[in-house]
């Protein structure tokens, strides 16, 4: 077992990606110190131990380099705790299906989420929703063949996509809410539906969602450091 | 050991992709049916095996889905025949260092030679240059950390990184001539200059380098296909 304290995480609560490592932590049930970054004037521990990307999160294992990426980062911590909760398959080849789609997640689908909010024009934000549906098409379909009539994509318990796209449905909820729109609903993607009621109330998850008021001062951030484009 | 003929790689001979995913079925002594894909008119079994990307390389593994994306096939192949030239580190700290640059060196560093190609005037391809020029010094720290004074990233033999950076070579000495640029050169990158040596010599790195020829084909398909922007 992994002793408490040797595992820091450096990350803001408002971070999918952050979130996502928190899942994983709670999940495996491996203690940790959660250090909070202010993205807006980042700190020297940001910048020395991630300094090709200075983003959060950022996970220190006692003395050992500092890993960044949250899709590294799960997976490292599947690789030194593989007998508790673990999240991805043995098989290479369900392995390998689990890898494509998280990369088609982190790249495709979550981008959508910042592409609405950078796009100026209603013309423009409506073509982007119109993608965000397409894809959650996709996703309703990629659910149904991994859970395999089970609970998750990981089968009977949480597994490895379960929190790659668990950790955006804070940010799912306030999207749908700004834009007016459902990016998961019961006629497209019943599924998912279900899936996100069940994942919601899990407690590994939940005790690491963000509040509404997190998410809103977060999104004002960003407002102000990255605006949207020029109309 | 994996059967021969089971093993079908979808792929052309200038994508640094599919030639990566050669360099480590020759390391593993896997045999493997190599099907040529025209990306200029993209075939039906491409379409159907990587719809959402439609690119290659496409993995065939007997009955099993069809793997797409190269870091993902690697590492699947060295999870089917982990005992033959394994070329991920059993550590998981040293795995996540190598997943980390792998993503670094196909997200940041690889993608400039493209942006030079699409970038018109001199300025702006001199901006890129210099790009280049500063991720080639990052890659020099990080051949020092990884090889620790040995021969390859991996150390001793080939490892992951090598795979991963190698398959780059030939595309880096094509760019570097068209461009009248040094990418790596003895001055800067003095340990990267001998390790580009060796691998340009590794008998399983050399009998799949596509030759000048199909460079320039490829070259002349992309400047059709996706010109360069408007100056």
């Amino acid at each position: 077992m992994t002793k408490p304290s040797e595992i820091k995480l450096l990350g803001t609560p408002a971070s999918p990606f952050a979130n996502r490592v928190q899942f994983v932590l709670n999940l495996k049930s491996i203690e940790y110190e959660f250090i909070h970054e202010n993205l807006a004037s980042k700190s020297e521990l940001l910048l020395t131990s991630n300094p090709v990307y200075t983003k959060v999160p950022v996970l220190f294992h006692g003395n050992k380099t500092p890993i960044p990426e949250s899709l590294i980062i799960i997976e490292y911590l599947d690789e030194i705790e593989p007998d508790v909760h673990r999240i991805l398959p043995m098989d290479p080849s369900h392995r390998a299906e689990n890898r494509f789609w998280a990369n088609y997640i982190d790249t495709k689908f979550f981008p959508l989420y910042e592409e609405l909010r950078m796009t100026p024009n209603k013309e423009g934000k409506e073509a982007i929703k119109k993608q965000i549906i397409e894809q959650s098409q996709l996703l309703e379909d990629t659910f149904v063949k991994f859970s395999n009539g089970k609970l998750y994509f990981g089968g009977d318990d949480v597994g490895y996509l379960d929190v790659v796209l668990g950790c955006f449905l804070a940010w799912t909820k306030f999207v749908e809410k700004h834009n007016d729109m459902k990016v998961f609903d019961e006629v497209r993607t019943p599924k998912l539906v279900e899936w996100v009621k069940r994942i919601w109330s899990h407690e590994a998850f939940k005790i690491n969602v963000p509040s509404n008021e997190t998410l809103i001062s977060f999104y004002m951030m960003l407002q102000i450091y990255k605006p949207p484009r020029a109309a």
